[in-house]
C-alpha cells in the first residue's frame, strides 16, 4: 500500500518566516475510510518499529520528539497511535505539567534534560521547555510569581524571551552534535474545532474526566497563544532541528502526517546495524565450538 | 584580622589570553605561620557561610564552583578546607571520575547537568565536564573507543574541541542568565611540585592509599595537559564565568587566595534576606496573638 504525503508542506526550518494564520488546520484526507487509515498506520508503526530497532542495536543515534499544541489538539491520542507498535525498550515518553517545587529550583532547560532519551531510544515530550516561551509568555506574572530567578534577568521581559529562545537554540545544538536529532510538532488545531471537542467532554459521560475549567479560560486568551506560537517557532526553526506545523483538525489525518514525518527523519539518520569484524567473526566461529559441547 | 590578596592577579575573563608558562606556580606567602594560616582560613569559613545562609534565605541565586588540575595539586584538600564550617545543607559537592556506562548513553554534559545546585545551594564540582576537553583531548581515542557519537560528528577533531567549547560557553551562559554564577578554578602546579608529592605518597604509609600508578603514567603527557588546559581555559574564559588561575604549590597560600575569591564573588551577588511586606508584617503580628493562648 501506498499514501502520499509531501511533509515539505509542513515543514518550518528556518528558510522563511511562519506565519500561522496561513497554515491551514484541515486538508483534503490522505486516507480514503477507516479501514485503509487503519491500514495505513499499522504500516508506519512496523516500519517505525524496524527502523528503531536498528537505531538501538547501534547506539549512537536517538531521537528527540517535541509535541506541543492548544488544549484538545489530540497529543496524547497521536502520540499513543503513532507509537504504541515500536518496542517498549526503545521508546519513553514524558508528559511535563506545571513544575514541582524542586524543578523550579533550577534553570528552565533542568527538567526536561534530566528526561532526555539515551542513545538508541526515541524520546517523547507531550509538552516540553517551550512551555517556558508558550503558557509563560502568555501569562507572564509566572516569570515573577514563581520563578524565583535573580531581579536582573526580570527587569526587561522581551530581553527574558529573546534569552530563553536562545538558551533553546543552543541547547537544541549542542544535543544535535550530541547525536540527539531534535523533530518538533504543533499540533494545528482551530478554535472552532476545539470548541467542538469541549463540548464532547461535557457532553460524553466518558470522557467527563478529560473537561477542566481552567482549559475553558486558556481559550479566551487564543491569539495571545497563536502569537506565541508563532514567535517561539520563528525563533527556533533550524535545519537540524525543524519545526512540523501538522494541521490537526482531522485526527486521524494529523496521525498519518505526523507518522510519515516520523519515518523519514528516522530514515534520514542513516542508521545501519553494527558491522562484524573478521575479527570478530573469527571469534563468533570459536564461540560456536564451544557450544558443541 | 586582615589578608591582603589581589585576585586580579589571578583572574581569566576573556580580556586577554592567558599564558599558562607566565603564571607562577609559587608566590609570596599570603600568611605568616601555621597559626595564622588557620585564623585566616577560620574567618573565611565564618563570612562565606554567612552569606551562604543568605543565599538559602533568598532562595533565588546559587554558585557553580569548578575545580580543576593535574593530579595532586590538592583539590580536595582545598574544598575540604574551605567549606568544612559552611552549613551541609548549603553546600553540596561532587566528585566526577570515569563516565559510568549509563553517563555514556547521553550528551557530554547530561552527568553534570543532573548534578547541578538548587538556588540558595552553593555547588561544588571536583573535576567537571571540561575533563571532555583536557583528559579526552589528550587521549582522542577516548571519543572513538568509548563515546558511541555519530560518525559525522567524530570525523574532524578538531572541530570537536571547537563545538565542544562552545555548548560549554552556551551551557555556562545560560545557567549564569538563570540564576547560577560559574566560577572556576584551574590549581596551578609545578611539575617538580608534583613529583615531590608522588613520592610522598609512596614513602609516607598514611598516603599509600592515594598513590596510583595510573597518575605516574599521565605525568608522562605533561606538556600535552599544560597545552589543553591553556586552551579550555581561554576558549571558555567569560566575565560571567571568569576562570582564576591559582599558584598551587604551597597548599595553604592555595586555600586562602581560593578562598578570598570565593567570598568576594558571593558578595557579588547582592545577596539579601527577603523583605517582609508590611501586609505580611500584619499576618506575624496576628500569630503572635494567637500563639498566646
Amino acid at each position: 500500500m501506498h499514501v502520499h504525503i509531501d511533509t515539505d508542506d509542513y515543514i518550518v526550518n528556518g528558510t522563511k518566516k511562519l506565519k500561522l494564520e496561513k497554515h491551514k488546520t484541515k486538508v483534503k484526507d490522505v486516507y480514503k475510510d477507516k479501514s485503509e487509515y487503519k491500514d495505513l498506520l499499522n504500516e508506519f508503526q512496523d516500519e517505525i518499529n524496524d527502523l528503531q530497532r536498528m537505531m538501538y542495536a547501534d547506539d549512537r543515534n536517538s531521537m528527540l520528539l517535541i509535541f506541543q499544541a492548544m488544549d484538545a489538539a489530540g497529543k496524547d491520542g497521536t502520540i499513543r497511535a503513532i507509537m504504541s507498535g515500536v518496542n517498549v525498550h526503545g521508546v519513553v515518553v514524558h508528559s511535563f505539567k506545571q513544575p514541582s517545587t524542586n524543578e523550579l529550583e533550577h534553570d528552565f532547560l533542568w527538567r526536561t534534560t534530566i528526561r532526555l532519551p539515551q542513545r538508541g531510544q526515541i524520546g517523547i515530550f507531550n509538552r516540553s521547555y517551550y512551555e517556558e516561551v508558550l503558557v509563560v509568555k502568555v501569562h507572564p506574572e509566572i516569570v515573577r510569581e514563581k520563578q524565583r530567578l535573580p531581579q536582573e534577568y526580570t527587569e526587561n521581559l522581551e530581553e527574558l524571551w529573546e534569552n530563553r529562545y536562545e538558551s533553546i537554540r543552543d541547547f537544541e545544538k549542542h544535543i544535535c552534535r550530541n547525536g540527539t536529532k531534535v523533530v518538533k510538532f504543533f499540533l494545528h488545531l482551530s478554535r472552532d474545532e476545539q470548541r467542538e471537542r469541549f463540548l464532547d467532554r461535557i457532553d460524553e459521560a466518558e470522557k467527563n474526566w478529560k473537561f477542566s475549567e481552567a482549559d475553558v479560560s486558556e481559550r479566551g486568551y487564543w491569539n495571545d497563544y497563536q502569537q506565541a506560537y508563532e514567535d517561539a517557532i520563528n525563533a527556533t526553526a533550524t535545519q537540524h532541528a525543524p519545526w512540523f506545523v501538522i494541521p490537526a483538525d482531522d485526527k486521524k489525518n494529523m496521525r498519518l502526517i505526523v507518522a510519515q514525518v516520523v519515518l523519514e527523519q528516522l530514515h534520514a539518520l542513516d542508521l545501519k546495524y553494527p558491522v562484524v569484524s573478521d575479527e570478530r567473526r573469527e571469534e563468533l566461529e570459536q564461540f560456536r565450538k564451544q557450544l558443541r559441547d
